[in-house]
């Protein structure tokens, strides 16, 4: 067997070689429509995948669930080392206007200020990440080695409406999975500045719906009726303004919630952490993120700036106000019978999402509102990983070797993602992340950069390598 | 000439014998749509309204307005007396779906409970008082009398879209009406249960938009953005839900308003108004309104009950919620750009509504909500009439005459009405209210009954007759 720094080179040597026909690829599978939310195209995509990764020489099958399959397959390299490969084959709808090509062409188009672009919806989320992995697998094979990890792939269709067979199909897997070494699911994590960010956690979330319907407590009980009634009769819609007040602290201040106990478990950063935020001193800067929302303006105690903001941003949990409606705000005088609000709580480490929503219905309760029925709509705790794990510190070191421009580790993302799933559910890190550019997710001119699929796809070797090279089992 | 007492008589048995022609009279009107919003119809039926009354002999011709005209007709009769009659020709739309007949045909149909209906789109709202009342001119005139009363006839046909054009129109007009002894117009006043309400009083009304957007406070400027920056991006619905929070008493108590000065003026009832709310002790009864209202329910503090809870009702004023509208309560999580809440305050005598605005506006800034817009939709005084008053003594009396069943007479509806333009700008009284029975209002199966317009006729001949015997002009 050739040395690991020997296939390695070839490998990337193999990528140079082949990249106009791993965009091809790459164009192939965005060409498949997969829209996990209408069905449209899903067996004929699940399909592309499972004989992709068969070709690879992998074992594959395709895992009913309730909606969409999942591909599930095995490559067993006869390596030390095992990562678990995980992606989504679905994609969001692609109805919006403005793509300057058809959304399932998948052109390779002169986007201004960034180059040649592979142009469609799924370029970015996430089928450039999807085929660019295979790619790889196909690169290794066609430079003359075996991959230097065994690959346990686990490709999902239901990601884009929530992946809600997945934490079932990992639970049912646990004793095989565990064994792997890490989780990994890789991402153009490059930003249109060139920088590329990697995240060692995401947070979790808990999606709410406040429901005040008149009833006992007063107010119209079967339907609308007419605001003249307001001097008698009591108004679903105050009474859920007057609830939601009690939750947030008012006026100009941070929107800091005065639930008591949703807040509990979160935690400072840990040193590692801290050493991380430390490190994005000079180079974190929050006026590019406030620039790219549209110009969004902080709260006013914003005095907070640099890194301190940046750590307010990632270690305070937040209680949203997503929407609120009832009645109307066209024409119409009414007292409406029901009144409703979604919130979106994002929760830090080591916050539990039970927590969260047993300290939502307490305060209302506590505080009077316990006729406002609560529903959950989605819930999963948050995540961290640290670069004290392995497979991770493997990441980020390749990053850091094959990433032209400057790389950043946070210690996690403001985002949510149900990463529990594998790191709760089967104790093993995740290795999330990787290089290349790419942009507009769910939106109109979903791209990659063709460089930015050359530099992914060289990042992926290099970290497979890495984990290869890692000292001893962890 | 005839005695008063005999042309009295004379016109009240034309009407016996002309009520079929009555009916039909009736079902031309309705038969012609006139719908304000959309202008269906409208020139058609003020042409109708014009020479029907020109038919009278009176003179009559279309004002222009910014929309649609008013028929302004003036019939001198030589009498002492002169009253200003007010009503309107235009519709509201008609696309409701449950019409047991088609909603512009005006048909007699057998309705349960209600026996004989002319059923259509502005049956009861409000073209059975119109051609009603000009079926009686034409009954005084077949019975061969002179009209009692000299009239003047403002026929509007913006009623439906909140008469724009009537305020101006009456000031531009007002040395001429402000002589005349009282406005009059007819209603439908008979419910299901066959007991005739008079009210002597509207409230007045103040519609408020409430917008709260990302600005120099926080939050999003340009577009609504993703909910993950809630940690450190302001959310202009907490804001405005905050806000709203400050305006009205919270918890389980009344919805009492916070607003410093919104209620000045507010007066309790006088000595005549507490006679009639006393008269309705014994026949008062809640439960009948709050069933009618879907049996909805009144606050916590309703231990209240009688004519107590009717005072309450008709003599505080009331900050209603019509509607909150801000972000997605379906899928989507945002931070909205902007959030919309609509106010309703209902006004009693003797709050201002300049008053009112102004408080609203002062309450926001003092709680350092100053940068929340209040767009001022809709703005009118309250009106109070008295007994005390001749035409509307005449009224309530011909009403106790000749209604079969009992008649209440509320110092004032719960209602809001702009009534303000007659007795405020014109300082003369207003007759409002009358017999028979009619109902669905703006629904589905609009109705009056046939022997409703019956009464009706009677009534309102029977109050011509009574104004005309006023002892002395006053």
């Amino acid at each position: 067997m050739m040395p690991l720094d020997l296939q390695l080179s070839k490998a990337l040597a193999q990528v140079e070689n082949d990249l106009d026909a791993h965009v091809c690829e790459v164009q192939r599978f965005v060409r498949q429509p997969s829209v996990s939310a209408t069905g449209e195209g899903i067996p004929e995509m699940a399909d592309i995948v499972r004989s992709k990764i068969q070709s690879l020489g992998a074992d594959c099958e395709l895992v009913s669930t309730g909606r969409h399959p999942i591909v599930y397959g095995r490559l067993d390299a006869g390596a030390e080392r095992t990562v678990v490969f995980y992606e989504l084959y679905d994609v969001q709808p692609a109805t919006e206007s403005g793509w300057v090509v058809p959304p399932f062409s998948g052109e390779v188009v002169e986007l201004p200020d960034r180059g040649r672009c592979i142009v469609g919806r799924g370029t970015f989320n996430s089928k450039g990440c999807l085929a660019g992995f295979l790619n790889c697998l196909d690169a290794i094979r066609a430079s003359g080695s075996r991959p230097p990890v065994n690959v346990i792939f686990i490709v999902e269709g239901e990601e884009e409406i929530g992946s809600p067979s997945l934490p079932g199909f990992v639970r049912d897997r646990r004793e095989e999975l565990q064994k792997a070494d890490c989780v990994f699911q890789p991402y153009f994590g490059e930003n249109a500045a060139g920088t590329t960010i990697l995240y060692l956690g995401f947070k979790g979330m808990v999606c709410l719906e406040l429901t005040c319907t008149g009833g006992e407590w007063g107010g119209p009980v079967t339907r609308d009726i007419h605001a003249m009634h307001a001097a008698w009769i009591a108004n679903p819609a105050w009474r859920l303004v007057q609830a939601l007040a009690t939750m947030q602290s008012s006026g100009d201040a941070a929107e800091t919630t005065t639930v008591a106990g949703l807040a509990r478990g979160v935690r400072p950063p840990t040193p590692e952490e801290k050493m991380l935020l430390d490190a994005l001193t000079t180079s974190f800067d929050e006026r590019v993120i406030l620039e790219e929302q549209g110009n969004a303006r902080c709260f006013k105690w914003s005095e907070l700036e640099g890194v301190d903001l940046l750590e307010k941003y990632l270690y305070e949990p937040s209680l949203n106000l997503n929407g609120i409606a009832a009645g109307y705000t066209g024409a119409g005088a009414v007292i409406p019978r029901e009144a409703r609000a979604r919130l979106d709580i994002r929760l830090v480490p080591d916050m539990e999402p039970d927590e969260v929503i047993e300290s939502v219905r307490s305060h209302l309760k506590a505080n009077d509102y316990g006729d406002i029925r609560v529903d959950v709509l989605q819930s999963y705790p948050p995540s961290q990983g640290s670069v004290s794990q392995g497979p991770v510190d493997a990441l980020v070191r390749s990053a850091k070797d094959y990433a032209p421009g400057p790389v950043q580790v946070w210690p996690r993302s403001a985002g949510a993602a149900p990463h529990y799933v594998f790191t709760r559910q089967l104790g093993i890190p995740l290795a999330f992340g990787g290089l290349g550019h790419g942009g507009r997710s769910h939106s109109a001119n979903e791209y990659i950069t063709v460089e930015g699929l050359r530099r992914h796809e060289r990042g992926i070797i290099g970290f497979l390598y890495a984990l290869a090279s890692m000292s001893q089992k962890e």
